[in-house]
């Protein structure tokens, strides 16, 4: 149904990307909607089937049908390495990377986000169930083998990016709860010994009222050290619905504390394949690639239904979030 | 306005309630209404007021006034000791023991846990403003000297009870993330190597369909070391609104684990005082006191409007948790 979201990370001379990979029921009788979860019990992928003329049935939302009030996603999302020499050119592997195989995943493993920490690549992704939304992590030396680590940050939780370094002392991820009653959705950072524990929670961004970014903000690929400050690509959506991309740099020793964020967004829906798709008129990203000459390759999920690219360099990056 | 939900504790002779104390603006001017915040650029506690005829404007939740779909607390919650010789007549203290001071802390601090470890207590309460609920720790030797030790687990969080000593090297905690569109509001377990950061997270009681505790749960005080098992009375509501209380039963080495709990409620709203109040039929318990000969008292919220006691024992809620 749909590539997008992807993680990017160079390994040896290849450029990896970890693709979001949603599949879905091709052949559906007329009067049925289905839908495909994993099974935990069964320990297999299962097609669920509900009446279209079900009164209790909505599906209005291309993502997913609300039953009785309970959200059914319409696709399965699994992770799925993509290979380039080139960062252009891609070939999927055959097999899945990591698909559902806890109850944890029962309704999909999304939009993952993968740091190098020492030598070891850490992949955090969220992990939808009936459950809630949580995000998990897995470790990989060589993206053959994963090892998986469970459950990080409690529901409702996505968007988790894990900085590539220790700061005084203690790993720092930023992570994105989720909207309230009281509250829009916001970055926040928080810290861990062990990357498994996490606390000393604070808000670092929130939406910003009559902006590209008033209804929610959440971080990308994982902070880039520049001299300037953490470097980050981040998404913001507005109250039309728009998702697009803005910079932003924090503190070195205090990630937590923003410098400065860009009044505009970097980087808006315009392409076809940006403003039609699944969720129309959104760019996302959640993977960077860096070269040693500054030039920055943006890979980004296009309406929600393919992967893109777009080039830039970190220096109009850092000018865009000072500007 | 109201004083209710209180934690309990033995300290030397006495017994203490850390009371959950409601304010709200007495005198308000026909046309409008008015709340109050704590403003933490002042820091000071202001009075805010929303005209009546206001088209965004929402007062049919007792609990809160909705302006464009933002809740605003009708009170503005602190937390203050009340201390007893007997567990039945209580004097207040004249001055709170936890007010709100932080931006987290804007809407109140609400529902304390109160848990024993080596020597010192560990207090967690609801923090709530408009960067959502979240959950902070405070520290105490005394109950005179306050330490705050910042927020423990991001938005969407209420409910946090620390288990009162470590289980296999790690503290241990119950917490209880919010609702979705994929779940309904569960009890889950997580561990910490220093009470700060929390993770290894895993669900551990989810609602039970057609139930006293279908539609939410949430756990109540420190769970109690017994033979049997770590012994909790928590909350459950249904589908008509009603919380009761329920008895759980978890495993010593592994308390994620469940072994029993209580198919009927113990304890249900009957007291017109339970009935009607501010959030009527409705008890909820965060405070238990045991004494040396099994006696347990529950002391707890009555109709989120005063705090009430109901005795029974130890042996007593074990069997009505294996029931």
């Amino acid at each position: 149904m749909c590539t997008l979201n992807p993680a990017a990370v160079r390994v040896g001379g290849e450029i990896l990307l970890l693709v979001r990979v949603g599949e879905r029921v091709r052949d559906v009788e007329d009067d049925w909607v289905a839908y495909v979860v994993f099974d935990p019990d069964a320990g297999q992928t299962v097609v669920k089937k509900i009446r279209k003329d079900n009164p209790h049935l909505d599906t209005s939302d291309p993502r997913g049908y609300f039953l009785d009030g309970k959200m059914l996603l319409t696709s399965l999302s699994h992770l799925r390495i993509a290979r380039s020499r080139d960062g252009q050119k891609f070939t999927f592997d055959p097999q899945p990377a990591i698909y559902p195989a806890t109850p944890y995943e029962a309704f999909g493993c999304e939009d993952p986000r993968i740091t190098l920490i020492d030598g070891r690549y850490y992949i955090t992704y969220t992990a939808v169930s009936d459950r809630g939304v949580t995000v998990a992590m897995v470790g990989t030396d060589d993206f053959v083998s994963f090892e998986r680590q469970g459950i990080i940050f409690p529901p409702y939780q996505k968007d988790v990016a894990i900085f590539p370094q220790k700061v005084r002392g203690m790993y720092v991820c930023r992570h994105r709860p989720y909207m309230s009653e009281f509250n829009l959705a916001s970055i926040w950072t928080a810290y861990s010994p062990d990357l498994h524990c996490w606390g000393h929670h604070e808000i670092t961004v929130a939406p910003k009222p009559d902006s590209w970014e008033s209804d929610r903000v959440g971080c990308g690929a994982a902070p880039i050290r520049t001299e300037a400050g953490w470097l980050e690509i981040y998404h913001g959506k507005d109250e039309n619905g728009r998702y697009a991309l803005g910079a932003m740099l924090s503190d070195l020793e205090h990630p937590e504390r923003v410098i400065c964020r860009s009044s505009q967004p970097v980087f808006v829906p315009e392409a076809d394949y940006e403003i039609s798709g699944i969720y129309g008129n959104c760019v996302f990203s959640n993977g960077l690639i860096v070269d040693d000459d500054g030039t920055m390759t943006i890979y980004y999920g296009a309406a929600d239904r393919i992967c893109a690219a777009a080039t830039t360099t970190v220096d109009e990056m850092i000018a865009a979030a000072q500007g």
